[in-house]
């Protein structure tokens, strides 16, 4: 990699109203807490890189390894002082507005995770209590805005798709736009900027001034997936956990774009908790959608719930093929049917207090070996544990192609195990072929695809 | 007591932020912690008697004994549902704008104090701790406003006054409108009043449509001196202690007007401060002014301090008769110096932590007979650790006038006794005899002054 | 007169969008046309002089003889450059915004009305050519704003009133703000201040940082009732006829403070209006109110109507002795009354199109001898055509007061003879009896009223 | 064409100004002035095409020969009645906020000039009457805001240009907005869209809520090149030397994309008036600027500016090959300069007139074949006569290729002759072949280019 252009530079958060104490300044600094600090510099770094387009978190923190960041308390508020900072972040030695704003977000979220970690008062031993900080999370964040009806959109699917998936979904998100909805991504390239960029050209048609584009992301991933710049609104989640159920409490709506086995993941999470009999009468819409060219990918998928989860689980969603201005329309109808569910049962607009996710969807799945072996896929479990149980081996597929800790561990015990009964087991199998032969499995090196797990039935 | 008009009524924050966690709703509801809710209502009910002239806590808490409050959280946010409001909060119905924004901010600093004690997270066992959690509560209150520059004016002096001296606190304060200068005050009526409503005229004048006029307070005075309507930041801070920190921290200078005991207290307790050698070199405005008819009584203030404290205390305020465009000038000039000193010394405009305040002044002072009896009062001790003491007197003189447990505790056991050197006993007993020739000492039931001290020299 | 403080200073609009052509520039200058110059000369003067308790013209003109203003286009926009400008429309050496705000407001009004009468647009010799003048003066001053339902109370009476009626008119300011009603008045001082000043407070109270306080003014008064500093929307209209057209067009209700025999000759204006047929079914709410100590006054009026216009014009408006919330909820009622009219009959909101207004109403009316002599003053004409008669006679009756031309005739030919039958004679001279001993004509000099006028039946 | 989809609608200004007097109602009535009515009618239907791929005023029109538009004034202002419009405009029923606000502007403009048309006012019989004709259009259309530094960059080129070129646009665009600059074209496609569309995602990058995207454009070209839906401030001027004088006189700098004839006429227009002697020493950045690809094509225009009016002219601008960034440095740097000169001669920053313009430019050139024939093409000519009548050359070609007019005349009496010195003409010659064999001539039916003139040396 040639030498990177960087920039030594300090900066000020403009009109916003961070403010810390000194023990906040302190606890900061590189000489008080190294971890916090640490996790600092880290999304720090991730976020000057937006709009670089490498999703490799190692690569970039070794590119910048001499980057700094100091944290200063001063007159008018708090400073930061960047050192061997990325060049293009900058427009003429001047940071990028919205890099600004992130770069502060991020201060005031890990600021905030570790005073509430610090505190006894978070109980994150049930349900209960982790969703509650979930919202004080959010709230903190002033992501939480309560008089404003329901009309957050979040949009799944990959970071690296085709070119003509990417049109599909800028095309998307104008179509949102155009009818006044916000969208919220994972915040990365792809599908997570692709409904952004529409919307914003399509808020712009509307004269919406105060269109919301808000990412949800996490220290794991934010390198590898640095905020796209249209964001405006970033929250950095403590955890992979907290961020799925963030983006069910928040978002109104579900749009899933073609993607990998993240995507996977992230469907049978939410199948998971739709199935799941609390959640019955709960209006929660669905649309799986894609241009033309990805209606066998859309066909497939809808096959393997199908197969799998049965025809209950195919209920929760709909799929519409190549019509943008459709997917809105069913979308802004769906939202209104939310909106009279909510004000009928009092709940928030603005957090999804109603929605039932049990201890399990809200615990991280570590997928040793022996986990991975362990996993009932089997249809005799009841849907929405299968969905779990599902979502747990794409979580473990995941990890075992692009984490570090994945990775090291299918080099030293070979490809993971995953047994179940033949019913669930080939399609599935069906499934992740399909993956590998349209590419959609991260190829780490530009390689064939050597598959990070066997399918036992 | 005539039969009160009350009103039922459900009201929901206009554009604000507010929202709660279903914890926090079932924390604030009666059936859940008992005492948050009952400090809830109690405030609630002080704030819709806003505008009423009852300085009598309990008189109001009487009047509307079936008073009531519910806390719900509903789809578009916070509702509180009021039953047997006083009516005069309400305009044909509705609830005045600025009542209801004062009910939302209650909510706020109740549920973030609970919150907090709740949590381990502050140490109020030492000074630093004690500091940082003022912050903390003035930060959630959303009263740090970091790119500002200091003008920040926090006015004192009584709560009842004579006419002559509540026109010219109006004056005072349509100069510092003028000027663009902002007021802080303790939100009640009177010189809490007065200021704010000449500065709202003045910043209409002025097209300043972002003038502040902050109120502090605690529970304990709340009803008393409910907090007037053009107050449009209201934080209630846990107690007085706390209150008083935060004025000198958010405040960039102070004017004192004429007042009672009360006044002559908060006047020690900032001299006492000012004068500690730490703080030497810290630029803090102080004026001490009035109308033509108060120059008797700020003459005799400013002796007692002489006499007592002696003339280097004299150097820290200045005194301007019947001149209220002067008191804003000189306010204005020294503002620019404490700017100035700030940025040089990199500390915050919008928090004064350079300032020193030792734990004495920081914890609460309890009038018993005992305590009062020990004070030392010996200008043999260091300045500013008498002023301390003064300032102490000066709270045990005002619980006996007119709290209930000073006041149940005189009716025992008889008048404090106040012992101290006679260099500072006989001027402390002229300024109390002045104190009540002129009706500035509270007259309970309205009948003759009975002190409720002895001064022993 | 003792010497006056001036300054010297150099001003620029805010934020405002005033632009001049260098034509423009070029005509208000001192070299350019003349009469432009001085007309803008002598406002900028009364403007300047806003808050001095002088209300007499010439007095104000003398005393600033070598005041000058320059107007200049630069780079930034237009800046006006002030020589030995009246020192208190300064704070601390620069200008009060509400100041400069209406320096540039007098500047548009003049530019446009000097344009549009130079440019062969206009036809004022018809109805409807005056009253599309009236409107495009207002339009251009962006004092029409479409969107907003009806709420702009119009506020008539005395500008020299006692200070209990004065406090009285801020009560009932007080009320219509606390409503969200919007205030306007002639701009100067005395009933067109004390409802400004009461719906500030009132605004603030509600959070309303769009109260408007509109003024209407013309050339001809301004220096006698100099703008009062509240007022955030001033327009100079070209003359007091177009003044009068203009608050019956914008103004949704209005409401009548006593007065004199100006506030008598707005009273009959408005009455011959209501009464005209062709407004018969017009919605249009008028209440004269006063504190208890005005009800002989408002009687008296009241009586003075009945007998000589009839119980039919008595219709036109209700009395409410001090009342202040009952008059604010009386007009908010009647204001929705007027909603449905527009709506139903598609008129705007901001301009009352469908008000039929005579040409007789809108011309001038010069109060020569002879055309005060013969006038006509009976009970056989048609009541509006008698109000409008009775309105002249008012009009004559203050320009022999207090105008230049009026007072030089009444010295030349002795006083006006107006004759009429005695049903309208009698009460006319009992109400002006009552005008002079309750001091509510004006007495130049403080010497004993002498009148100006001689009933004759 | 098959039949088109319509929709009939009724729509009011959102938030807007706009108020109509009851004679402007008439006046725009289809039952009042003929022509003003159909004025409207025919911008109001290119206005919702907008976005549509037709640029082809005549088609349009004959497209939707049943639209109708009737306004209404009303309870709330104004309404737009319309009859079968092009349901494009419309999201679900609802119209494109864009669309409504460019209705309303055109409205505002064509009663504005026709009002001024009516009057006596305007002079248009000299070159400062013109001038002051176009700054009052624009200031009535709020386009000139006077406390803000020169930023407004005009982009000019074709409308009709290759996906690499239109790309380009776009990122130029966005450094442009990067760096805070606003975006002024002709507001119809291609490289009218362009630079808007990208600096609309950069404004939104740097938190730019103010972003202007100003489009000026006259009733003759609007139905071909239909306001795209980012502008977001609308001018219609009432012909093509007003719409030009506007961009020279509200734009701080230029740049000019390729294009085809119309861009050479554009290009020679401001080469014409910047040689002017008189406008020697006023800055005016030019940027001649493209992809590689148009590298050939800006070669050509520099050597024919070279060849024709000489290194002098060449003076007047930069070229810029591929490279976006440098583009908006060199820009930003430059309106420091004229930040700088206007500040110096104290000219306005909103409207340069100091700027100099021969009434040969303001007047409309009619290329007769006789006017045509009869052009001095000689470089004996001063250079910015020779420019004037070079511009005039390609305004005939344009008419010749495009215009109802120009193409019946060729029709009729075969192709113009141009007649000049060998020393312009070959150069004017090679141009011409060049911009045909780039196929920058727009070819009607498609078939092969027939030129409309013929170049005789």
């Amino acid at each position: 990699m040639p030498a990177k252009k960087v920039i030594n530079a300090s900066v000020s958060p403009k009109g916003s109203l961070e403010t810390l104490s000194q023990r906040e300044v302190q606890q900061l600094s590189a000489a008080g807490s190294g971890s916090t600090y640490s996790l600092f510099r880290q999304c720090a770094l991730a976020i000057l890189n937006t709009g670089a387009h490498v999703d490799n978190a190692k690569t970039i923190l070794e590119a910048y390894q001499d980057f700094d960041v100091y944290i200063h308390q001063q007159d008018r508020g708090v400073r930061l002082e960047l050192i061997n900072a990325p060049a293009d972040a900058f427009v003429d030695g001047e940071m990028i507005a919205s890099t600004r704003e992130m770069l502060f977000s991020a201060l005031r979220d890990i600021v905030y995770t570790e005073s509430e970690l610090e505190s006894q008062r978070i109980d994150l031993s049930n349900s209960e209590g982790i969703t509650d900080y979930v919202f004080h999370l959010l709230r903190n964040a002033r992501t939480l805005r309560p008089a404003v009806e329901p009309k957050m959109v979040v949009c799944w699917g990959g970071h690296s798709i085709s070119t003509e998936e990417y049109k599909y979904t800028k095309k998307v998100g104008h179509e949102l736009g155009l009818r006044s909805l916000d969208i919220c991504t994972g915040c990365g390239p792809g599908v997570m900027k692709g409904p952004m960029k529409g919307a914003t050209i399509a808020h712009a048609k509307q004269r919406n001034r105060g269109g919301r584009y808000l990412g949800l992301t996490e220290p794991g991933i934010i390198a590898a997936e640095a905020p796209n710049p249209i964001v405006n609104e970033l929250v950095i989640l403590p955890d992979i956990e907290k961020r799925l159920e963030a983006f069910v409490r928040v978002g109104h709506g579900i749009i899933i774009f073609p993607g990998g086995a993240g995507t996977a993941e992230e469907f049978l999470y939410l199948l998971g908790i739709l199935m799941h009999p609390s959640n019955a009468e709960l209006p929660f819409p669905v649309i799986l959608t894609g241009p033309a060219s990805a209606k066998a990918y859309l066909q497939q998928l809808h096959e393997f719930v199908g197969a799998t989860l049965g025809e209950a689980a195919q209920q929760h969603y709909q799929i519409i093929i190549d019509d943008p201005a459709d997917v809105a329309r069913q979308m802004t109808s769906a939202l209104g049917e939310v909106e009279r569910f909510r004000r009928q049962r009092n709940d928030a607009f603005h957090f999804n207090w109603l929605l039932r996710i049990e201890e399990g969807f809200q615990r991280p799945f570590d997928p040793t070996h022996e986990n991975m072996a362990s996993l009932q896929l089997s249809r005799n479990l009841p849907p929405h544990e299968l969905a779990a149980n599902l979502r747990r081996a794409f979580s473990g597929i995941v990890a075992g192609n692009v984490k570090d800790k994945g990775i090291r561990r299918i080099e030293e015990f070979g490809p993971y195990e995953i047994h179940g009964d033949a019913e669930v087991m080939l399609p599935l199998d069906r499934l992740l072929q399909a993956f590998v032969s349209q590419h959609r499995m991260k190829l780490p090196g530009g390689a064939d695809y050597v598959p990070c797990y066997r399918v036992v039935s």
